[in-house]
């Protein structure tokens, strides 16, 4: 968890995403503003699709990145502004894209847009924000953002592929575990945190560390949700548990759990995720043999390793509120899983 | 169909897309290797199901468009090609993504890529297509024709949404349908068109121009193609008789037919289209109502008033062989309807 300064006394101060929350508050107003302007459309099932899933309690922390990161590099304007909406934008593209090909029923612990208007409006809303995402990065007219981004759209569709020909098999290993994750949710966040850099006019070794920045934290991002979701602090966040388990979705958890365990509990894990045939009790075995394993433990401490990249990517900027926010951030990350 | 000259003798030249390949050719080589090194990726999935219908034998009308305008224009470098390769891409994520929608099992008389690899796969795949279309508009740092194809994306999309809420609705007006047209075909048609002028860094004149050339073209290219669905003449061309009736689609020849018909016509419409209860006899009796309204010969006969438009536009250009053959391809256009 990297170093946590004690606050005065002795009481430990729990690590938070508030310091960052209210660094970006005045920003993220006119993002928010952004959102609802440019997922506006004269065609009326836009608006409304769109809305179901912005307004759906997401943190909006990729976002949140592009500000604070531009923020710490001083930038001037509002290009930092229009490309935390990209980025926004092009997340909720992937969730409406996501949730078609998962079949999933529920997102944030509502209703998914998909079994409201149908797949067919998700995967259509789903490009047109897109394409208002890349409208926008052309009107900041940074082409090195404009790079990054696109380059990051491909990256983690490339790897939402990767992720279908690789799903339910149980066999996948920790390595291609880490490929799918790198290019599902990493890309966005070292983008998202990268473009801060460019929209300042940064030197290129700034750019580079924030793009490390991003990139580990949002491995470490993505760890502690793989587990969050295999315990019981989970139901505690809105998140029902168990979705993973459900869709049959092989997270490290599930990869360690498989490696270690023995014959018997690797059928177990075949049938209830590579067969799909599972049974009322099966997720609260499935939590008892990945309890078992450490499975759980370790992920989180995979995501305290990368967890402590992203904060060493940080230390060659000068300590301002924002660097202390965004350090902040990493250890938020990994803390919510205790 | 404009003026055809009449060739030496008493013999009328068809008119034909010939001129428009041959001075096309040696750029288009270059267009379909970079399409071949673009679809490309690690993960094998991607080439396998975008070679599928990137070799279905489309006529990659809307790249040789890309490369016509810029070589009319005298464009140097290689930016044409890029964009040429993204305007493809950004047509074969739109038709994936369509047949997702649509539930098409046929595309150019072969297997559809989701009937075939599946739903999932077609989505993603389309989303890194599109996403490698936006890395190569970047490469050739054109934020001009950024702005002109990113917006073409939105607006398809937005035009697919539209259509969404509209379909099956016999009611459609013609207004409707041709607002769903000028998005789902002509925008990028004459987004196309107008970024050949943008790198040949053209006046702001000479790009409008060729944005309206391309723009009615769409729409002519579009009304022939939905006449031709209800004609005879379609089987000649490798594709299917009936199957925007099959699916449901309301197209120009229906609203037409629909609104001269009888109340017992209409409602033979809605049976077959918004109730979507069809049976064997009912495309032959489908076509016969087309017919008897004169339906085809009037959606054609609108064809060639945006055809028209579209050969005005191009006045303000000098002679050249690139500008011929291009006012051919608007009279191939309309005259593949007979």
């Amino acid at each position: 968890m990297g170093v946590v300064i004690p606050f005065e006394g002795s009481e430990q101060k729990q690590p938070s995403l508030d310091p960052l929350i209210a660094l970006t508050g005045a920003d993220m107003v006119k993002v928010n503003e952004a959102i609802l302007a440019r997922a506006a459309s004269h065609v009326e099932l836009i608006p409304e699709l769109a809305g179901h899933l912005i307004n759906s309690g997401g943190k909006r922390i990729r976002p949140m990145l592009t500000v604070a990161t531009a923020r710490m590099c001083a930038a001037k304007g509002d290009a930092h502004i229009k490309l935390a909406t990209s980025v926004e934008f092009m997340h909720t593209a992937t969730l409406l894209h996501d949730d078609v090909v998962d079949e999933s029923d529920l997102r944030r612990g509502k209703k998914t847009a998909r079994l409201i208007w149908g797949n067919q409006a998700s995967v259509l809303v789903g490009d047109y924000l897109l394409g208002q995402a890349f409208k926008m990065m052309v009107e900041t007219g940074s082409l090195e953002s404009l790079r990054i981004l696109s380059h990051a759209a491909a990256v983690i569709a490339e790897g939402e592929v990767l992720q279908l020909s690789a799903s339910h098999d149980t066999s996948t290993t920790e390595d291609a575990y880490m490929q799918v994750i790198g290019a599902k949710t990493a890309a966005l966040f070292a983008a998202a945190a990268e473009v801060g850099a460019v929209v300042a006019a940064r030197p290129k070794g700034e750019q580079a560390a924030l793009e490390s920045y991003g990139r580990n934290l949002g491995i470490a991002f993505q760890l502690v949700d793989d587990a969050l979701d295999y315990s019981g602090k989970q139901a505690l966040m809105g998140k029902s548990v168990g979705d993973d388990f459900r869709e049959g979705k092989i997270t490290l958890p599930v990869v360690l759990s498989y490696r270690r365990g023995s014959q018997e509990e690797r059928n177990f894990w075949k049938r209830t995720l590579e067969d799909g045939n599972q049974t009322a009790d099966d997720l609260v075995y499935a939590q008892k043999l990945v309890d078992r394993h450490n499975a759980i433990a370790d992920t989180v401490e995979r995501a305290r390793h990368y967890g402590d990249i992203a904060r060493d990517a940080l230390a060659i900027f000068p300590d301002s509120d924002h660097k202390s926010a965004l350090l902040e951030a990493v250890d938020f990350c990994v803390a919510r899983a205790y």
